[in-house]
């Protein structure tokens, strides 16, 4: 068993960088709290024996070694960064439950017979460089370097080079380490868990998501001169148009959802009709039939809505992973593990995307789940207990135990 | 008759300081562009002969003597500041005409009983400091000059600090001022003049506004692990908001608007549903009991939806003016002044608010309007013709010197 104390106590030492204004974090990818957060994991991780990798896109790997030294790596992470009003544990619990683990197995002096490789994957919520699990898409060849390095924050400012500013370019090539098997620890981010009272969530599938973003062309003109007849108004396209997911995310149910968490308008005058709506409709289903035609009635839909007004439309798809189905062998792992230590288990779909979703496309991958207050995060009030996150460390000590072999 | 090419030579030049992204201008209050502006305003008002005093709202008053010491003065103006993407002519043509009449005085070496002074209204868009034409509201007694320090631009400078920064804090207590009358000439930012093919607008009334700001509270949460039962999307209740005031001014044809140009998501990242959203709503119509009418649909049928949806609301009024009707006598000197030079004339009233508005609440007030190319204002292609520029600029020459007296 993992020492729970040790795992809270580290949480709350990573929840003082990057601090949110109402008690969450912002920490968000490559930001100067980011460079913090990643300093003080490294210290963390030295103290604890671990060795680091790093590579071109800034994943931190630290290894703790392995008996056999031709037996492949078991990968154990998340990410430390957080959206701009995130929690304390959305990804930080992953990564510092695998940092607890490397501590509980020197404590116990335990070898593995596979290396075993706390990993902090970058930019993983995709807030300030769209799309989200960006260096694990490139690790598991969905994205070229060059297009990550290339995505722009809202100011403009580059992954590319705001991932020098902060130094940590790593000199490894991105996907040139091979995989024995990859587990991930995280936050349920919603109530599903809590409702059914269980302690731990075994993930089985994850969501697949299109995020679609969407540009209106409207005509600048003025709000009390232009006549509503001579109006091409975008902002009433995007109305319709946020109107329009929502039904065909309703018509989708269950287990499907559809809405908008980004918008800009141009030139954003209180006195100027919009020139230019953008804007960024999430859709999410574990059925690929069900997503494809989810994306495929919205795209339709909106291009009606917007030639009704004389509206342009137009839509990029930046972000983008088909439902995934997790390795079998390892979910049966982390069921058999929540069994074995008597911690109340379901099997559960994740709602949110993870690095395990890309990883799963390189080895043998799954998550464990624990779950959160109200199923709230992407909030600072995102909230756990100590229990919850003890039952989960464990879980994950066993299972992945389970495939590193003692 | 006023020099049509010096008129048009000056508003290029003004063109040339806060140049925009695509041929118009971002001038706007109080930024380093508004000062350079304001100097270059100041010192072609002193190479004719005018005298400068300057308020405690940054507003400039440019006089040249009358020849009776006892006689009001003429106000003559409109405002140099601009949209974020703004024309060339919105406020600079009524400025620089007026600077146009008193040079072309000076050619004419006409003098007039009553000085006539040449004015710049500080902060006429609102489009950085809500609510539009504040510096003339508080010369007109409907604002004070503490509300009007203490507005916020998006990124929380407050107005008075803006101007301190920029050195135009005057000295002149705002308002001291008295006026015997006040004209002003703009553009008519509307299809009107052009669809009628008339060159001079006579302007009878002015429409009433209300800007009713909606801060809607949702629950911050993530996109795709929330399932829709679940959500409390401000959003969505934004979106049906939208909807709703489109409705309520098409019901209110014609004769009225009502529209969104001001929209801000928080946290505003596309994988967490909006905690808050905040948007503008501008409605206007000439007719003050329709123009109430429509502010209590507005705010009744908002705080349905909101509620529909367990969705926070509250709506502040950031700016109101109830409609104007201008003053007969100047009207009629306007009308007759058309006559005289042969211009074709019509009646009309103004789609927009003008610092007229306010100034007809200290004095007899009326406006003198130009055609403009698809009623185009507020985008940075507005355009006019130099014919339509002069036109309108010798009917203000002549109806001003009815009141100005030589
Ligand atoms: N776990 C998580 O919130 N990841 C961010 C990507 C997503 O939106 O699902
Ligand atoms: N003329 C003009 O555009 N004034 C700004 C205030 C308004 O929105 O009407």
């Amino acid at each position: 068993r993992i020492n729970g104390d040790r795992l809270w106590d580290t949480l709350m030492e990573m929840a003082k960088v990057g601090p949110g204004i109402a008690g969450g974090n912002n920490r968000q990818t490559l930001t100067d709290a980011d460079a913090e957060g990643r300093a003080l994991f490294q210290k963390w991780c030295e103290d604890a024996g671990l060795t680091m990798g790093v590579d071109k896109m800034g994943t931190m790997f630290m290894t703790r070694p392995g008996t056999d030294p031709d037996a492949l790596p078991v990968y154990v992470g998340s990410h430390l960064d957080t959206q701009p009003t995130g929690g304390k544990y959305d990804g930080v619990l992953g990564v510092l439950s695998a940092l607890e683990l490397a501590r509980t197995l020197n404590d116990l002096n335990i070898k593995t017979r596979h290396p075993i490789v706390v990993t902090n994957w970058a930019n993983e919520e995709g807030a300030r460089f769209a799309p989200a699990m960006l260096a694990s898409g490139v690790f598991a060849g969905v994205h070229t370097l060059e297009y990550a390095y290339g995505r722009k924050d809202p100011e403009g400012l580059s992954y590319g080079d705001e991932l020098k500013r902060i130094g940590w370019v790593g000199e490894e090539e991105v996907g040139a380490r091979k995989m024995h098997a990859y587990y991930e620890y995280h936050i349920e981010q919603g109530p599903i868990l809590e409702a059914e009272n269980k302690e731990i969530g075994v993930v089985t599938h994850c969501q697949g998501l299109w995020w679609l973003e969407f540009t209106l062309t409207g005509k600048e003109a003025h709000t009390g001169s232009t006549p509503m007849a001579m109006r091409v108004n975008a902002g009433l396209a995007m109305a319709r148009i946020l109107e329009m997911v929502q039904a065909v995310a309703m018509d989708a149910q269950p287990n499907a959802v559809g809405g908008v968490g980004q918008m800009f308008f141009s030139p954003n005058s209180r006195n100027v009709l919009p020139g230019k709506v953008t804007f960024s409709v999430d859709i999410r289903t574990a059925d690929q039939n069900k997503l494809d035609s989810m994306r495929a009635k919205i795209e339709t839909q909106a291009a009606e809505i917007c030639a009704e007004l004389g509206v342009g439309c137009s839509v990029e798809a930046v972000g983008h992973f088909d439902p995934v189905t997790f390795a079998p062998e390892l979910v049966a792992n982390v069921r058999d593990a929540a069994e074995e230590l008597g911690y109340s288990h379901m099997d559960i779909v994740s709602g949110a995307g993870h690095d395990a979703c890309w990883a799963a496309k390189m080895a043998p991958a799954t998550m464990v789940m624990c779950p959160c207050v109200d199923g709230l995060s992407h909030n600072e009030a995102e909230d756990i207990s100590k229990e919850w996150a003890t039952a989960g460390a464990d879980v994950l000590l066993r299972a992945v135990l389970k495939t590193a072999e003692i």
